[in-house]
């Protein structure tokens, strides 16, 4: 029979208690999932992950760790974080659901769903390197899920997802061909050099206004012909400098 | 404004782990929910249920205890029993969404959602005094979910099934100015006559790369604060060239 699952990679950043480590990885077990990444740990491995994995034991013996959520997602093209409280400046929000669908569209292997610590979720920092904000839309007036339980909810509904046969179609054009975390950074980190050549960004406070442009351009999720293009505009602007210098000689 | 709650009860029969029951009714309380009936429990009150009930303390105080299921769900007109294990006599099957409308359409607060131990679930009795088998469709290799988790799905479909009237009306964020035709036509105006002015574009034949940078900006969708911060940027590139020849001067 077929064993239908999805491949989105599950991202815990800075979980204190190894207790939802383990929870997670049983969540994601009991929905057909496997790829587990960890930020950052408090403790890991622990024997309270693997009792609370209650044998998931092979999902976490082959979670992978990394010191920082850049490092865990550079591979990735969609990056959804969940987060409760809304910020004032933010990607688009979706659903468990909507994330869901909008994974199944996605190259498989090449999603993530982020989920923050335990207290404090996760940094505005963390949030701009995520296309999409995901909120489970628990009760407002106690809206603080506990990790598994988040990791449960939408492990289910991916799982749901990837049952659907319908979703498989509606994907994203074939040409469509899709960049990595780590070229996206590389366009922002040029568009950040060219701005601040420019004099139009101060680079003594570039935060916000490179903060707007990367929840733009995340949004549009550019391929790699547009990234490509938006590069070699930058590009020309470099030269265009040097080009007026020698003129102006 | 609104509140939507499911007022369905939640029946956890002979639970071992006290951690389990706490778990569970935190879920609950995330999800707006808060009947909670337990039946011959092996540790209740517990620090160990109070402490994974992270803040739902309420939920557990006003929980009620009872021998037996019958007796637990003596006042409820559709009783909804969890298995994982599909039985060779059995009440029809639905899955957590479908039950959940099933609950929308029940008479509020006479829908009880009954899961049983962790280890053996429950009992052929037990099921028999099911109107419906509730599964939930986990990996058949590893079905068996932690009990919190299994309330955390189920409560999560209460909750929707409860918000379904209000879901359709939430689009984009409020603050989301969008810009009109006129205003978009204008951005690539000034877009196209800067690429003209850097050497980047051909104005014998822009089409082809106008149409794919059209292409990527209308599918951000950029709202006002961002079209005022990309004709910012194309403006300072025009000032960039005043500014060098002037220098060159």
């Amino acid at each position: 029979m077929l064993k239908p699952t999805s491949s989105a990679i599950i991202v815990l950043v800075g979980t204190t208690h190894p207790g939802n480590i383990g929870g997670a990885a049983r969540a994601m077990k009991n929905m057909g999932m496997s790829s587990l990444r960890l930020v950052a740990p408090r403790v890991f491995p622990s024997a309270d992950a693997t009792a609370r994995a209650a044998g998931a034991d092979d999902v976490l013996a082959a979670a992978t760790v990394y010191d920082t959520l850049e490092e865990a997602v550079a591979d990735c093209s969609l990056v959804i974080g969940a987060s409760a409280r809304p910020r004032a400046l933010s990607c688009p929000t979706v659903d468990p659901r909507t994330a869901a669908v909008r994974v199944a569209e996605t190259m498989p292997g090449s999603s993530a769903i982020v989920f923050g610590r335990e207290h404090s979720g996760l940094t505005n920092e963390e949030l701009d390197l995520c296309h999409l904000r995901l909120h489970i839309p628990a009760d407002p007036e106690f809206s603080s899920l506990n990790i598994a339980a988040a990791v449960q909810i939408v492990c289910y509904e991916l799982r749901l997802a990837s049952l659907a046969e319908t979703v498989a179609a509606t994907g994203e054009s074939a040409d469509h061909q899709e960049v990595g975390h780590q070229e996206m950074e590389r366009f922002y980190r040029h568009l950040e050099k060219v701005l601040v050549d420019l004099d139009f960004l101060d680079p003594a406070n570039p935060r916000h206004l490179m903060r707007r442009l990367r929840i733009l351009y995340n949004r549009a999720r550019p391929d790699r012909n547009e990234i490509n293009i938006l590069r070699g505009i930058l590009t020309a602007i470099e030269k265009y400098e040097e080009t007026l210098k020698r003129r102006g000689d």
